[in-house]
């Protein structure tokens, strides 16, 4: 992990520097846990309380707060301190570079493969034919890459992953454990008493500095190609079934998943668990709210949640208004019985009976 | 892939077939990309407006709709379009032939399981003593076969599965990669502070045609087995617990659920993302709508949906009327003042003043 | 599989006996299942009909079902039969000791590594350098054990099992197949079009005694670690987020995930495809139904459900008030219908004629 000095982090990060330029500090952590020879930042209200007791070196801090910081304490001071701590994570903790290139004896390459000499292929690396890796990429372990698949440069596939044949990874993308490139699509259709295979014959495409968690599926498309944007970062255990669009920068938490055919727009927040049936269009710029069940379209730049998905507003109004409906229920059993009540007393009827009006209560 | 002429795709398909017999057509598409050489096909009614721009050599419709096809393009009548397309799609893309029987030098396979030789085991493939593959088999690479295993004829399993130990797989299975058959169920007996783990003892067995997604996990049975039916379909992500059995023909879409001694019928389609609790009887021919969570038995040939899942169309009326509860707390509100003012005027009162009542406006 | 007398079992299972001392039985199966040398179970008022026509040989019951008993079965009687049929499991289906210590010809490890003496690797196992693997742990196969990872003393690893670098297993863990410890958490922070990957440098620290489901995905802490307290069982396909922290003795079951730096408490019982929201505390011994959606903190010693998640008693109270919504809907409009005529009569209008109520009727 490289040392940083004030200084030159504040002109990496474009930060303003209030403290000495030539403080060295070693690493980032916590306001709870970082110590003098530290970096640590304040990124959200919830944790203002906090900053008073902190030991840290240097505070990543907005200027409005720029007071805040304990005596001693410098500070790098910047608008959006939560992307001046991603990028000092960056700076502190950069990429490792492969121990060394080519690879291990137990990888299993196959003659008709194109692999790249500064590649590396780890142990119970399968590489079959027609397959071609490039440049700088590397496959930890345990991996599949079927025929004719394609992977880019800089690429960095975590051990246990399946890529298969055909499929297309573009530059720097990462994978993290497990995931699944181009599994068959949910195709079958329907017959007397079961179902036929429809085979499932296009691709999957991953463009450029795509990030896909730990046993995410990307199925490939029936006739024509799965495809998952530039930038897309998608989290652990999320299901992309077939022909679906990714739009570039969209972000999906875990759990998510995603039925046939389904467009998703550029620079989506789709939240963990959420569901989004097939064939719709997802405008850009969406977000929708965790364990949310998307039934329909959705246009540019709204907020939906619940399920059937609604506009946020709404669904909080709808959650709100729920809970009182028990009671509502009672309010209007008493309603019915106060206007039968009235209504006899316009008919010239006499009210009911004391004891009567005791069973209602 | 094999051509085809519009002649014997009509007699394979049981098609009527329009235009000349000879016709070759090289591939199917969609209506958007289907050239001159290309079946494509119409099944879904939203698509009828592309059919008039489509330049395929030929058609898939449904015999009322053939006067929709362009001039000069060729078509085959079906009743059931899609049926046809899934049909053709097996005719263009037959299923490949393994490259060669044998095993990859780097396949582990114990002396004393039984293999048939002509089975393809891939790179990676570990198979333990006393399993037993069948005729026809392949296995891709990277997957594991427990002791006492039976994998039956014909089946495809992609690479990276696991299945373990005493587990069955009938013939022409086909697992997509990372299948889990067999893993532990989720048993254990609460005690004091903690639990104890109930050694489960069963298996899991899979008849015949049956295909699992990628990463769905097959939990063995606690004692007694884990029972996937013959034509079953499961897609991607899906978690079948302990002692389930998924009966004849039953279709479920990615992420959904079943948990353990929960028995579902035959000929049922279950929705993406929905939840099924345990120890309850789904019937045959039971549709469950898409991120639904089923909380009690479902008799046969009924559609449900939501949480908690319900006849669909209650589903619908309830969503509809919540959608309007924000509004009919108002309305109830709006009802009471009225009311009251009506028993004041019954009672001799004189009304609200005017003022009274606008702050209720 | 041993066999056991009925004494022997009496005094193991803490169980009153009534039958003879030296019969031996020789498994332990369901109540249709189980024969004359067999043991069986009553755990569940549900199955108490069954209890007249079960030919075992002798049954775990209730003190208070000594009764049930068919004429001339055995008994071992004690107030938690689901336990004492637990325990019975694991004495008839003691853990299977490893064939043999050592390791396959076909496992790759590292010259830096320190596995114990005692330890069996199997096919296809990767250690990297610097990992530890305790005495008396088995990795079936195709497992990968990153730089520095540690594993503790007696763990069982399934095979394709990912435990990344640095990770860290404490004694008597037991991973499912497919496990992902160690993923990177997913951390992008938010820029113009797209985002940065916060690197992320933390650990996941896995306690003693924890079992972990199929495909279960434990993500690394963003700086600090992800910790899974002891005795912690998580089941299949579950989505555990950087820095969260699950309480000791607590059960997840299939398809649950908790986002970022939740921490949930002891003894808690976490139902199936329920979804958990980031930074929030869940308290001790909390009950989550299943298909819930937590949106906010939870007390101690509470039962929630829904989504949002709210009390027990609240979500079935509004679950069932919601049947009855669309009603009301109607009952809301007759008593406004009802209310305009008296309101007319009472200001001496004439009621509506008979074809206008037969309109609303």
């Amino acid at each position: 992990m490289p040392d940083w000095t004030l200084g030159e982090l504040a002109e990496r990060l474009g930060a303003e520097r209030v403290g000495e330029a030539g403080l060295v500090l070693r690493g980032l952590r916590g306001l709870d846990e970082a110590g003098p020879d530290e970096l640590s930042f304040l990124a959200h209200p919830r944790y203002r309380d906090q900053v008073a007791g902190c030991r840290a070196g240097a505070l990543l801090l907005r200027p409005t707060d720029a007071e805040l910081r304990p005596a001693g304490c410098a500070a790098l001071l910047l608008e959006d301190p939560y992307l001046g701590f991603a990028a000092a994570m960056q700076l502190f903790h950069p990429p490792l570079p492969a121990a060394a290139w080519g690879r291990h004896p137990a990888a299993v390459v196959a003659a008709e493969a194109q692999v790249h000499p500064e590649t590396w292929l780890g142990p119970g690396v399968v590489v079959e034919p027609g397959a071609v890796i490039g440049r700088g990429t590397r496959l930890m372990g345990l991996c599949w890459v079927g025929a004719e698949a394609h992977i880019g440069e800089d690429c960095l596939i975590h051990s246990g992953c399946q890529i298969r044949e055909r499929c297309v990874l573009g530059r720097r993308v990462i994978l993290q454990n497990g995931v699944v490139v181009g599994s068959d699509g949910f195709g079958f259709a329907p017959v007397e008493g079961g179902s036929i295979k429809i085979p499932q014959t296009g691709r999957v495409v991953i463009e450029d500095d795509v990030d896909v968690g730990a046993h995410t599926c990307l199925d490939r498309g029936t006739m024509g190609d799965t495809l998952i944007r530039a930038g897309v970062r998608l989290d652990n255990l999320i299901q992309i079934a077939h022909n679906v669009e990714v739009g570039p920068g969209t972000l999906m938490a875990a759990q998510s998943g995603v039925a046939g055919s389904t467009h998703i727009g550029a620079e989506c927040r789709i939240g963990g668990s959420s569901a989004i049936t097939g064939h719709i269009r997802i405008g850009d710029r969406v977000s929708i709210g965790g364990n949310s069940g998307v039934t329909g379209a959705i246009p540019d730049d709204r907020i939906y949640a619940g399920f059937p998905a609604r506009p946020h507003r709404e669904f909080l109004q709808q959650a709100a208004a729920l809970a009182r409906l028990p009671e509502l229920l009672k309010t209007v059993r008493e309603l019915e019985r106060r206007l039968a009540e009235a209504e006899r007393r316009l008919a010239g009827e006499p009210g009911a009976p004391a004891g009567e009006e005791k069973k209602h209560a």
